[in-house]
């Protein structure tokens, strides 16, 4: 059993007081489809109800261990990490994360932390003393003119997304399988170093040729901010720099010239 | 108005004889929400239907631009590229896509472009004819046990992923704003050419001193990849890797050595 599709299943999906039973099957179906299991519901309106169950279709697993709860506290205890699902993140004093971040954030969790996702009412979400309650806030981004997302279908969009987490921490785990904790995401400040490695590398193979180099040094932090490093990638990276400077060191040597020295404020 | 979210509203949505007016609205507000609006039916069993009506919720202007036809070729009349979404990739002879992938393919074609992203009958899904008349196929990841998404939640997850990739690009159109086309992404050949560049250039600085290099590479090939790589993005690093190996020729005369010719298989 993998471990990162073995998270899935436990992560807590808690619904406060839902007032269709549809959406409590809806809920159900979507976590079942992307490998979720474990429902929890806080006071529902109807339930256990027909229309949940002819929602939830063949997500049956699901519905069979759902927990029913009369207060909140109930349904997070043994939590450890509780993040809110909000429509008004502008009001919520917590950092708000979209379910891209969110799923990242819940996946690189030690794997002993025990994560909830809460969804509020149908109507109005989540009450201010629920989210403070969290840990963090998840909004999921929609058009000005038509705000508001289905209950059933914001449960499938953040499942959905920690489903693709999980494929991916899978697949640096299987890709690598050489004991290492691949999954170490570099922090801001080893990518800093690194550009300005990567900054001073280029001076030395004169790449820049008296250009200005600010504009490269924007793009090609783009391009390595996008391909969200790993710490022992960085380490590779650095490796090749480092190689490159020694030749290229050599290189000056042989047509008897210094090495263009100028640094670059990354920006 | 920004064209990335001007082109979501043209992305036709084709539903192949839906059976449940419910997934009709579920479907309409999924659109509605994400900021698309072109629903087009082909003989849907009960439509108009007050349950759709009731789905839909407040995508009321997708519910009244809903196109009704009788046959998938008017349905896609006018459409320049169409994708599918089917549960069995496997017995499809189309290139396969992630929803991700599909989502960030229809935002990079050019704007002219008419596409269509069809869904098939809640139980059958498209026939063979149907996913012949697609240009690629897109599949959404499930668990083993749990492979049945609802149609409405599968319209849910492909609107996301077109909505974030209308962010992700309208977010580099303001980065970059130089007049360049900067979201062009590099191609499958264009990624192996800089990759069989990346591996001679690492054999050219030395960086592998004897060890085997095929391990450092599949790493490097999946930074690389993640960094989903714009084609004016490649041409920067083929420069960088041109100017290492030259001043590495030059360090190599420097030494009196020959340059290490070892040439990889990337695979």
């Amino acid at each position: 059993m993998n471990t990162h599709f073995d998270r899935l299943r436990h992560i807590r999906i808690v619904l406060v007081e839902p007032s269709h039973p549809g959406n409590i099957g809806a809920a159900a179906r979507a976590m079942g489809t992307m490998g979720l299991a474990q429902l929890v519901l806080v006071n529902p309106e109807r339930f256990p109800d027909p229309e949940a169950a002819a929602r939830a279709a063949s997500a049956t697993h699901v519905m069979e261990q759902v927990r029913v709860v009369s207060d909140l506290d109930d349904a997070l205890q043994g939590c450890d990490w509780v993040i809110g699902c909000t429509a008004r993140l502008r009001h919520v004093s917590l950092t708000g994360q979209s379910p891209r971040q969110a799923a990242r954030h819940i996946m690189d969790l030690p794997p002993a932390r025990s994560v909830a996702v809460l969804f509020g009412r149908e109507r109005s979400g989540l009450t201010n003393d629920e989210l403070a309650r969290c840990h963090a806030a998840v909004h999921i981004d929609t058009d000005d003119q038509c705000t508001s997302l289905n209950l059933g279908a914001a449960v499938q969009v953040l499942c959905y997304e920690l489903r693709m987490a999980a494929l991916a921490s899978a697949d640096d785990g299987e890709q690598t399988a050489d004991g290492e904790q691949e999954s170490d995401l570099a922090n801001h400040d080893e990518l800093e170093q690194f550009f300005k490695h990567l900054d001073a590398a280029l001076h030395r193979i004169d790449f820049h040729k008296g250009r200005a180099p600010e504009g490269v040094m924007r793009r090609l932090r783009r391009v390595f901010l996008r391909a969200e490093l790993r710490q022992r990638e960085l380490r590779i990276l650095h490796g090749i720099l480092a190689d490159a400077e020694r030749m290229a060191g050599f290189g000056w040597q042989h047509l008897g010239k210094e090495p263009p020295t100028g640094q670059t404020d990354a920006d």
